[in-house]
């Protein structure tokens, strides 16, 4: 365990695969999912932000501002800036943008997608329509969800750079891309298991946003680590409510996917999510917070959109209409959390 | 929150409770208990393990070695090395040694004890008897589960020297017993509930101090964050069968008495039963690592006892085979690790 080697000259007791994939996107877990990737196939497609990161990938081998140990082989990279070269060349895209960047970088899309598949990586609501990327794949660009998937669990990107073992999850209804994913990304350092549970997966990864900018608050309070165990432990019963309300389907909340994302979002220090709640805690406006921060907080957006929908369906989630009001409606943290303390149990 | 009084001077506001209670121990958690009991009782027993702390206390407001900042006024206190004395003098006693100490200690006990009712706060099997408390109470001493309650939850006594909001669940099946025990335990910074699954709060809180060890392990093994948190939601579900084969009942592990209490264990890095795993992740050999330590990890006890109930009643437990394995067999910790992780999903 924790082998510090990071040279992605990938498996070379593997044959490599020939399947024709790419990532689309060139933050933290794009680059995390790309190095995964290059374990099993021989070219991954790579569809980068701009001309600037795919020259330094180009000339340094490596991504030049996220994971920048994880060097690359750049015969194992196919580099390019445009969503249609990477489309047309690839039957399996993996979207890793951060959700409000994704609809900018698709709506550039004009070539034919109906046969390919799409796996969602991405963890937020997409704000143009205020729904989950399932959605919005669906309605927007007519993907069904037989050509979708979703990659879920606990999985931070900087431990994938380390090469310390993490666990996937590859949510679609299909068997055959079940099959193909499950092979192309495990691995030495990488175990995948596979649900039919898209939507689950989807709904718990965004959910888990919002409880660990409430972890962060709580730490920013002063409350602490009994009080946190409560906390979370509460999360997971909302999720489970949530959940069942928006999507049946046989599932455990307390598998990897959604219980395990949970927990490492929430319990982990190098969370954004939970760094926003932190300050926010601490005393900072909601927007200063958010403007010290040089990274995206999906769980921001996400609160938005999830109270709504919980309040459409007409769910009691106390901790998530306690986000909601201190985010949006400029409610006091401090009062705001005395007052859900009451509701936990 | 956070506040950095610990006069227990006790609530001023309320009107104090004259119920006859004591407690049993003076480790950290015992302290913590009655530091909670003097908020709402006008006089709490304390039986301490001998006349040194018990001239300690009287001397200094406080105990001489475990949470030595929470000064109590001693017109609160009614002390004794004495179980007798104490027992004849309650009506409530709370019992909160080393698991491994009750025997010795309820040995000496030759009152009239039979309306009494006993709390057990411990989380540990009893190694005389090998079983849980509940058990023992009723076998040994004819003390039934009518005048049995047990304390549960996410609790570090740490915390709640520093009066940081910590959630408690007693445990009982007699309501009026609840009501009492929620009474004198209730306070600006415990929040308890209450619950009828004696057998199930105590079982849980036993399993997650071998949970505890385990995630030690791992970390002292260079796992991460990424599989700690695959860890402890495979952990939970084992937690579940056992409780579900041991003692059916109406619950829901996701409460904080099951998980959250296993979550502050696993995550915290005060927590002892965690430290030994990772003494042992490091390479120390399991009896020099439980040497090193001069508090007791009650979880060692507990891995013995659980693995031989689940074999007993054929569940598939495999983080527990792993663990035991490790403590009683010699087994190698890298190599048993290496096998869980294809058994963890």
């Amino acid at each position: 365990m924790a082998k510090k080697k990071t040279n992605t000259e990938s498996n070379p007791k593997k044959s490599k695969n020939d399947v024709a994939v790419g990532v689309v996107g060139s933050g933290s877990f794009a680059t995390a999912i790309v190095k995964m990737l290059v374990e099993n196939c021989k070219v991954v497609h790579w569809c980068v932000r701009n001309e600037y990161v795919k020259g330094a990938i180009e000339q340094r081998g490596h991504n030049p501002t996220y994971l920048t140990a994880v060097n690359f082989n750049l015969k194992n990279l196919k580099l390019t800036t445009d969503i249609n070269e990477l489309v047309s060349a690839c039957d399996t895209i993996v979207l890793a943008t951060p959700s409000i960047y994704l609809s900018d970088t698709l709506d550039k899309m004009t070539c034919d997608y109906k046969d390919k598949v799409f796996v969602s990586a991405i963890k937020g609501i997409i704000p143009k329509v205020n729904d989950v990327v399932a959605h919005y794949l669906r309605d927007e660009f007519k993907i069904g969800f037989r050509n979708q998937a979703v990659i879920a669990g606990p999985c931070h990107a900087e431990e994938v750079a380390m090469e310390r073992l993490s666990y996937l999850t590859v949510a679609t209804v299909e068997d055959e891309v079940s099959a193909k994913l499950v092979d192309i990304f495990n691995s030495d350092f990488i175990k995948v298991h596979s649900s039919k549970d898209i939507l689950g997966n989807e709904y718990s990864a965004i959910l888990k946003n919002i409880f660990a900018i409430g972890a962060g608050i709580a730490s920013g309070l002063g409350y602490g680590d009994n009080f946190t165990a409560v906390f979370v432990s509460n999360a997971i019963r909302e999720m489970e409510t949530f959940l069942e309300a928006i999507y049946e389907a046989p599932r455990d909340v307390n598998e990897s996917a959604y219980l395990g994302d949970l927990l490492v979002t929430a319990y982990s220090l190098f969370s954004r999510n939970r760094n926003l709640g932190n300050l926010i805690g601490k005393g900072y406006t909601v927007k200063s917070a958010i403007q010290s921060m040089n990274m995206v907080a999906e769980g921001y957006y996400a609160a938005d959109s999830i109270y709504k929908t919980a309040k459409e369906k007409g769910l009691k989630l106390p901790i998530v209409d306690t986000i909601y009001g201190i985010l949006y409606e400029e409610k006091n943290a401090e009062k705001q959390f005395k007052k859900l303390t009451a509701k936990l149990n």
